[in-house]
């Protein structure tokens, strides 16, 4: 088992290949801050990269998953540099300037935007309240488990703002248009079987089982799996998808099973006639050159 | 309230802030006719920059939604100007010539665009009968309500023709590729609870409870709620989700959390801080410069 | 009834415009080769062109669908050039040459592109395993049957390979993402139940009655209907859904449907006016000019 210190605000630990992240501010329900963000940025662009890690399970400390932005730290709860008027054309041009960066890029985006590219499965297990960002990061994660305690809300219309963290491009491809845009404009607070009923969430578990049915997930994903054929299917399924085109899909599947079949496939299918485990070689941290395909 | 004589084929009446469209030629069961997609097209962009308009329901006057297009017109029910062999390129280059308007262009689809664009979220109440274009237009509305009553059906392929008004666009979005492609090729008329089951509607009512719930959703999707926010909500979920990278949504996400936050997201947070009612300053015709950022 | 003794593994039947492609190795479980590859994408695009069909139902010889790759080829199950290196730059320049096509080239890729280019309704009948290739190839189906004896699973991750055959295009469209990658990650064997429950299949069927099912939604989708108009609409479910924005989905239909009704829809409309069961003259092997409309 692996922990590591360095992050305040949320809890980083590795035990049997499987990464826990855990929003780590109970006293305050997890509420998210601007660090908070920095560091599950850095918490999922460094799993992303650690052989270490197979799957990823978030969860929240305490009674909830994440009461949404702290509200207590007063009016720009943004940490927005309001001397700024941001155009569409800085968007384009400008994203990684510091000013951008930190004065107008939304905080939950860059979070969900690290998640998007993470080669690893993730799993969030919504303890507890999961409100406004703590509602809509789990729309990147793969899967979403619920306890029954879960209470979720996409409550951004309630304080005069606009849904985030790219959930407008994950919602709908998760619960159908029709669904996501009545619980927008409605701002409800979701039960976990108004969640489960909506396809938000895949299942609702009593509180006791929710993480050991997290992990089983983990496991499943992970063990006896190759990890660069796990990290090649999960950016499948999400770019090839939003192509306007199958055969942009074709062009990746031929390339991503060329690769995997000279390397783990072999093993693969060697184990399989073999009737026994399989033992991959390859690492995510070493995928093949075409990886990653759309830059 | 107000009401506006000036349609002959629908109703504008607007009370409470709701506007509520009707179709109204009720011997007819409201047939749809070129004259009706000009009335509705004329009233969802009126609808979209009137501020005391914050949520629309759209019904149908009688027993029928909308019982197709007016076949009585004879063989050319579509108002097509035969003389023409339009191509792709048309389409493209002179979408706005006259002749291209009024003797090409699906008269359906202009009425869907013009819902499409709204700044309000949009309720269809389908009170009986909704064939055809009277189907297919419901599928850009946001939320679909039923009567026990409602009839359902995209018989096109009945009539040697095809699906229109955008609907194969629309209609994949809201019930997945495989009960589109079953309920366009087969043309069946669908109850309400068939409607149900596929995801097409999202609840069914009894005859007088239908329009209630409608209102309902209309009061708890406006009241309290910044209409700036709403607009740049809606938008949002429909442009974004069809974006090929979650990017484009962060972009847009940053500047409409940027703007809204500036304004109406101050009096949000203030108002829940001091658990009051919110008042909010913003109207949706005079959105942030940003708004629209697609053209 | 016509059948064509000139294919090895698939057996290809026409029987009251119904054509029934069997895959037909069933001593091997129907299991997957380039041959039979070879023989799908002929006779997919070879039915798109033959006005004797009017819809297509897929299913397995015996008691399998199709058991996957044949692996009892040995190690290069997918036929693959080993001693080249495909680039992302190749798979856009070089997609039809030789080496690429054979020696890189997904094979399920080949037959699922073919199945989206098809003109006419696809019903696969899913009686038995359908596993790997099995399970992939009728994702690019329209509409899925399943018997109660039927397995599938997306087992890919269980030998270190990826999904493939379009599978990442289609699959999300059908279940949403959350499903998708649960099963992709999982590698899972789905009894029918939990494909239904997981809106993969439309319907379960006793084993008896699984043919006559897909037959008579095969007669539905194809009596009494207009060739080009059918073909018209599938293509444009799958394109148009695909683009950003619902406009390019009106300049179609307001083709679709303006060329549609010069012809057959005249005849739709009057035998629908003259209560009598229509006679249209189009075909789909003579579609307007400006289909296709995406070349």
């Amino acid at each position: 088992m692996s922990s590591n210190p360095s992050y305040s605000s949320i809890d980083y630990r590795v035990e049997d290949h499987i990464l826990t992240l855990t929003l780590n501010r109970p006293d305050q329900l997890n509420a998210f801050t601007v660090d908070m963000a920095d560091e599950l940025e850095h918490a999922f662009r460094r799993a992303s990269e650690d052989d270490d890690v197979r799957a990823i399970v978030v969860t929240g400390a305490g009674r909830a998953f994440c009461a949404g932005m702290d509200l207590s730290v007063g009016g720009n709860v943004f940490g927005l540099d309001e001397t700024q008027r941001p155009t569409v054309a800085d968007m384009h041009e400008r994203l990684t300037d510091t000013a951008i960066q930190r004065g107008v890029r939304d905080t939950g985006g860059r979070v969900t935007l690290a998640i998007y590219d993470c080669k690893k499965p993730v799993i969030g297990a919504i303890n507890g309240a999961a409100v406004g960002i703590g509602a809509t990061m789990t729309l990147a994660m793969d899967i979403r488990l619920a306890s029954e305690k879960a209470r979720i809300g996409f409550v951004f219309g309630k304080i005069g703002v606009v849904p985030e963290a790219c959930s407008s491009w994950f919602l709908p491809r998760i619960v159908g248009i029709q669904q996501a845009l009545e619980w927008v404009y409605s701002g409800d607070i979701l039960s976990a079987e108004e969640a489960l009923a909506g396809r938000l969430v895949r299942s609702v578990h009593a509180p006791d089982d929710l993480l050991p049915a997290a992990y089983a997930l983990a496991r499943k994903f992970s063990v006896n799996k190759s990890p660069v054929a796990v990290a090649f299917a999960r950016q499948m399924l999400y770019r090839n998808a939003a192509q306007p085109h199958p055969l942009e899909a074709h062009r990746i599947d031929s390339l991503a099973m060329f690769y995997t079949s000279l390397e783990d496939g072999k093993e693969g299918v060697r184990s399989f006639l073999e009737k026994r485990d399989p033992q991959y070689a390859g690492r995510a941290s070493e995928m093949p050159d075409i990886y990653p395909w759309w830059v």
